[in-house]
């Protein structure tokens, strides 16, 4: 038995090797992600070396690592051999012991030294997504020679769109050729002829990958050089892998906007621990701040007490805070993120955000105080005699706490990155949380003034 | 007077068109966006042709329609003549009479029928970012009349890194080749001899610009070719297109988590009758939804007034629900934009959520339950005799208002996307405020529960 159902399994994971063999390495891998990790193993191990490699370079790929663990040692070093530096420091960023040990040592030097050195950047950084394989060329080269160079290294360089001259003698980054630019020169004139005369745009690679987006987007980048201090080139970024850094940025800062830290992977494959783990700090944070509203409110019982319609209105009140301070926020995130705005500019916020705060909370206002007199008049609800004080007790705190929402909502980012924090952590709930204490302090000192002698 | 200061006014603007001679376009573009409008406009018509037509063409030059309508009509009719087809019809897009009937005029025939196309599809479609100058040639070409070909019309396409191959008769794309492998082939060799042998990806017209980006992200390309229904080639959607189109969509996403409408324009450049559009549609229609919970206050008047102890806890719990709403919905968002989950995956999704929300309010239930237990006995403040019951009302509400508000908050974009509307629409404050008033009915419920016989 235990032999027919190995019989039966065998050609299954080798018929899906032959349907694989002119897909698109994307589909292929858009199907493994949707089998179990042993078939997706068993696939990947019967897959020609050079597709296996193709399929294990891919971004889309989840979880390589674990197919790693899964595979033939053998097997998995040849892959591993054969992969782009960047994916491969990659893998083994995520790879634990064993095989994690084994798989280095079996890796050639040049492979092993890369994998090395690309590791010992920070995460997010432009060294950790950078690859090492470029095309580089002297300065005293001619335009065919690079031609032919190319044709020659072309199957081990991640990009030969972006050529690098690096200066004869001191080895030093001088000038960048786009391959455009190549197949327009004479093949005889130097490669120093060609391109822009002024200098490459280079980063250092502890830059943030987000501001080598911009830079790469900014320039209209197929490659970015990475450079150590002597403006000796360590790798480049590319292009694709930006646009995968743009999109995990986007990521991150929405659910750090949705109030929680980054998850850092798939929705459905993090576990139920983990997600707690990364909901649970800032939610218990905010509560915890947020109680100081059931200590604002005990100041207040007395007035409670003896005017409980001033209860009614409390959530109402305070939401519209929280939600123009929502408003405010994702304005300013998103303002810095693109650099539209920079942290000297937040009293020009403040000056746009107070008039527009009271403008917007003057319509709530408007809103508010029509709904009472229409409940009141149409007998919907008694409001009492006072009713009338009470509306525009209401109407006054809406213009005062949704001023303060939105000024205070888009403060709070320019605060978060003044004292180093991300800005995207200033969150919708943050501010919500923010408000609300300020805002029932608002709401019930406005009341006390309007209804004082009176309800009060 | 008026000649001296026209003597002192115009070597200006010169001296920086002289200035700029050398710089990166993307850093005289940088440097006009800081001038005035009037200044900047002047310095595009004193620079050589070439060099405006590529400050112009820059995505980041602010205000480019604006800056068109200042210059002399001959000069912006020249430079519109020259730039990229997908930019110069965006400029169209927003260049309002005079002069864009006359500019429209002057164009060359190509370049008016070019522009006219462009503007024809919807914004944020494929078609509406894709240009129209690319590479083709057709299937009986060779490798090197190819490499020939594009040496000759290198200046006038976007990019040459994709070359597409169209059927010698029905020219119908048929392939799509890169530079690298042009370069890498036997010049007397066929163009269909390189280049894989599978049909090259395309896209419609009409199909929305997020999903063009997915599509070259995952296929890792350059340029991603757009085709009528025929299979005939209308343009190119081109990789730095993406890469804005990426931000922007980013940029519209968190403004709409906000809970208002998307900018469409830098914040600081929007006026305060803009901004004040954007903001309060949704503002006021939150505040209306908001008032359920002054109505729903209403119903439970009566046991406000016997257990005013139960207000002070409103604030708190109610906000608890609107944050782990804000957490779930800003992660589901995130996963249906990434493709990670499907609309069909709605309930794998209620099934992960419903023992998350319900772990996560426990713990903050707890804590809930320890803060009373302090107060009470530190004499912080005095809850009542009832206090033990109090605490533990307030410890379950927050169970079921936090698993409430993780199932709703993560369910609303499902239904968004369900019923056609941006699953992002379902933005903080919205979650916040559909959790409020449910948040309200539970706590009270509960409390009754609890408290029925004793307090209430």
């Amino acid at each position: 038995m235990e032999n027919d159902l190995a019989i039966v399994d065998l050609p299954c994971a080798a018929d899906l090797v032959t349907k694989f063999a002119n897909d698109h390495v994307a589909d292929v891998v858009d199907a493994l992600n949707d089998y179990p990790e042993e078939t997706a193993a068993e696939i990947l191990a019967l897959l020609p070396l050079e597709r296996g490699t193709d399929v294990l370079d891919q971004p889309n790929l989840e979880n390589p690592a674990d197919l790693v663990k899964l595979l033939p040692e053998g097997r998995a070093a040849a892959l591993l051999e054969g992969m782009s530096a960047d994916r491969r420091a990659d893998i083994f960023r995520h790879l634990s012991e064993p095989p994690r040990g084994a798989l280095l040592a079996r890796l050639s030097p040049e492979a092993r030294t890369a994998v090395e050195q690309l590791l010992s950047y920070p995460e997010a950084s432009a060294g950790s997504i950078m690859t090492t394989e470029f095309v580089s060329v002297l300065s005293t080269a001619t335009v065919g020679q690079t031609l032919h160079y190319i044709r020659v290294v072309e199957r081990t360089r991640e990009t030969v769109y972006a050529i690098y001259v690096l200066d004869s003698k001191t080895k030093r980054l001088i000038k960048a050729v786009t391959l455009r630019q190549l197949i327009m020169g004479d093949p005889e004139a130097s490669i120093m002829s060609l391109g822009p005369q002024r200098k490459p745009v280079v980063v250092s690679p502890l830059m943030d990958r987000e501001e080598v987006a911009r830079l790469i987007s900014k320039y209209d980048l197929l490659a970015l050089p990475v450079v150590d201090e002597k403006h000796h080139m360590l790798g480049i970024v590319t292009v694709d892998d930006i646009i995968d850094a743009i999109v995990d940025e986007g990521t991150e800062d929405a659910q750090k906007f949705g109030g929680m830290e980054a998850l850092d992977e798939p929705y459905m494959q993090i576990g139920i621990v983990g997600m707690l783990k990364k909901r649970a700090g800032w939610l218990s944070v905010l509560f915890v701040a947020e109680m100081l509203t059931a200590w604002a409110m005990q100041f207040f019982q007395g007035e409670l007490e003896k005017a409980i319609v001033l209860a009614l209105f409390i959530p109402l009140v305070m939401s519209s805070g929280g939600n123009s301070g929502s408003q405010a926020t994702s304005l300013i995130i998103r303002a810095l993120a693109l650099g539209e705005i920079r942290l000297r500019d937040w009293w020009r916020v403040a000056l746009r955000e107070i008039p527009t705060g009271a403008a917007l909370g003057a319509i709530l206002g408007v809103i508010a105080i029509i709904r009472i007199v229409l409940w009141q008049w149409l007998g919907f609800f008694n409001y009492g005699v006072e009713w009338p004080r009470l509306a525009l007790a209401i109407g006054c705190s809406l213009v005062g706490i949704v001023t303060f929402g939105s000024l205070s909502g888009s403060m709070l980012p320019f605060i978060m990155k003044r004292i180093g924090f991300d800005p995207a952590s200033a969150s919708a709930p943050f501010v919500a949380t923010l408000v609300d204490v300020t805002g029932l302090v608002i709401y019930f000192s406005i009341a006390l003034v309007f209804l004082n002698g009176t309800l009060l």
